[in-house]
């Protein structure tokens, strides 16, 4: 088990099989020393601040973040050939007076750091939606560095 | 006419000339061997799922790809440099109720990959909006790798 | 002063001290010779096109770049090390029938070419959406490029 995982073990979480793509793209993309991986949504459905709390929100955004994992697992074989995470963009479905996204990303960005330690902290970007697809309550992508 | 082009005319497509800038931005920027293409809208306005169908929005999606790529071979001078395409993202100006961005999307990645093959398939992320620049249907901006 | 500094100072404007992240992340990240730069948010509330005028909101983009440049400066010590800008990110929060989302990014990136030149242009995305972290006007995220 690589290390990285073993620190999942320890939180008590654990990698599912990667989901297949809903359309015609890759999970991720290698580009040179770049890691470009897709956006997921949740399987949490709803708008936050109306049917979907911003807690229950949060743990949507970890949980994605592990899925998300588990794609970069499926195609470089092992997440301790990340390097570092360079980017996370986090989209939130809001209700119309839901303004706190950055609140919602966290459960995301929490996990990436409790994994990789300071290169595990990111740049980010966390915005509003009115709607994601299936009417999901979060979607992330990423940038990751991997080891040569 | 380069190998590229010549896929296109095999499916009855072809580059029209590059649409100008509505604002202060490149239509691309080239970064080491990056090419960041920049963002732009449909020619196609409304929402879908609403005024707009998604079949029309997934071929408005392809049309607007096909407008990226007249940007590319404006700027790069030959889409045969295009090595591979890293990353597209997609953002839909959905009704309400609309969550099948991915499919409408599609129209763009399907392009690309009956160009490039293998080499043409991306991450991407496809996202629901309110509005879009001149109330347009689609917006894509995409990152490509190009040839030393 | 840096000769970028002088250029501000020319315009009669000046770098604020960093505001500090809102949540967990960081204010950029340094990947080889790219800096990303995380998502803010203008201090300017409300959606434009209904509480917010366009003018005001390109002026808020102005002064939001103002804001990721003192990040840039903070992080990497000194914004001559900038060589160029590859790409730029605006998100606006839209009232329903606001569709003019270019011209407020402009704001941003007429600052940006005015310090660096034609460095300075770059790739660009402007979008609407209905929210953004505490409800603010606009918001700007960015990728540069740094000298060795």
């Amino acid at each position: 088990m690589s290390a990285i995982e073993q620190k999942l073990a320890a939180q008590g979480l654990a990698l599912a099989p990667p989901r297949a793509p809903v359309a015609n793209y890759l999970r991720t993309k290698r580009s040179g020393a770049l890691l470009f991986v897709s956006g997921l949504v949740s399987t949490l459905r709803g708008a936050v601040g109306a049917e979907v709390t911003p807690e229950a929100a949060k743990l949507a955004a970890r949980d994605t973040m592990l899925d998300l994992l588990a794609f970069v697992k499926h195609d470089i074989g092992d997440l301790d050939q990340v390097m570092s995470v360079e980017q996370v963009r986090g989209f939130v479905r809001s209700a119309t007076d839901f303004t706190a996204q950055p609140a919602v990303i966290d459960g995301a960005s929490d996990l990436l750091v409790s994994l990789w330690g300071e290169a595990g902290r990111h740049a980010r970007t966390a915005t509003g939606v009115s709607q994601l697809p299936f009417g999901a309550a979060v979607q992330l992508e990423m940038i990751m560095r991997l080891r040569d």
